[in-house]
């Protein structure tokens, strides 16, 4: 529906908000017109949340994640175990493994992955870093937990390569079947590493 | 996932965001981070329109339609045939009406329906001032295109009745098949109506 919009406002704000990923013109345009049936309040709140989130979002300067304090509350909580730190590529990795309640050391965020094709080198993302907490920090395990594609393979191989002087364990996240899902369904390289790296059943 | 994020400005804007109709929590916090990634004037200009679209709209006085104008441009353009009018529920219907190209005349937006059961009455929306425009401008046909719900069929009476004492042709949409749509799946309401009116063939 490439319908032209009788007011400059309304497109400007269908135009923003199509922009957004997964929300094309026609979903945009049903906001837009939410909006306007809403108090001004509303909108209001909703704008300067966006503008407030990019402008004053701040990173933990330990692990790179999110963070309104200089040391987020992950680093910093007593509880979590700091002999442990999982490697991620996002922020929105820390949420997902933190939702699993199954990791209770630190983290530490590359913020990207090494792809040669769009130009992104190891020096590009926080691996420096990484070695420096690992060789400065009693890091005893760091788990890989970026996505089994090329390019989390090939950032996990030169991490590794890059921890391999350093006296700590190194780790990555098991690949298998896919829990629920039904044994014809999985690919068969997937099930291929779920056969090599088989378990005890208990 | 309704895990708790480690950042207040984070949570308030996927908050803001998952009010939004079709957006639940999770792709709010898709979004978010989405706008995290991307330059902190993105988010402005995003936060910005949607505050403007909302505080500086403004509504033709003619047909209530949106505008930028106190008279909007379908309104003022000669050459829309201002002897007939198109009685919508809302400014979407303006869009998805034009998007036809197949009505030539203007609007009128009534800014909702007749909804006992909701608390709104005739006086509530802009029934009276489209009786006002029936009487004062030269109108010859009022198109009722109202959506075929209990709402819009109580409307449709109700504004029928009301223009009833007036020299004023009223006409409602046709009910029928949808275009592409295999007969079987037509409901027999919707079956029947298109066989009270069918038309000739040509």
């Amino acid at each position: 529906m490439e319908t032209r919009l009788n007011s400059q406002l309304l497109e400007r704000a269908v135009g923003e908000l199509s922009k957004l990923p997964g929300i094309g013109r026609k979903t945009a345009l049903r906001l837009a017109l939410h909006l306007l049936r809403k108090e001004p309040e509303e909108a209001r709140s909703l704008g300067e949340s966006i503008i407030d989130l990019r402008d004053n979002i701040s990173y933990c300067s330990r692990c790179h994640n999110i963070s309104e304090e200089p040391v987020c509350e992950i680093c910093s909580d007593p509880r979590r175990d700091k002999k442990i730190v999982c490697v991620v590529e996002n922020v929105k990795d820390v949420i997902t493994i933190e939702s699993t309640h199954q990791h209770h050391g630190l983290y530490h965020v590359l913020g990207g992955l090494i792809s040669p094709l769009d130009g992104i080198g190891p020096s590009d993302i926080e691996i420096d870093s990484l070695v420096e907490r690992v060789r400065n920090e009693e890091v005893e395990e760091v788990i890989l937990a970026l996505s089994p594609t090329m390019e989390g393979d090939t950032t996990n191989f030169y991490i590794y390569r890059k921890l391999s002087e350093l006296p700590v364990k190194v780790t990555v996240l098991a690949r298998g079947l896919s829990v629920g899902n039904e044994l014809e369904y999985a690919d068969e390289l997937t099930l291929g590493k779920s056969i090599q790296n088989r378990i005890p059943f208990n």
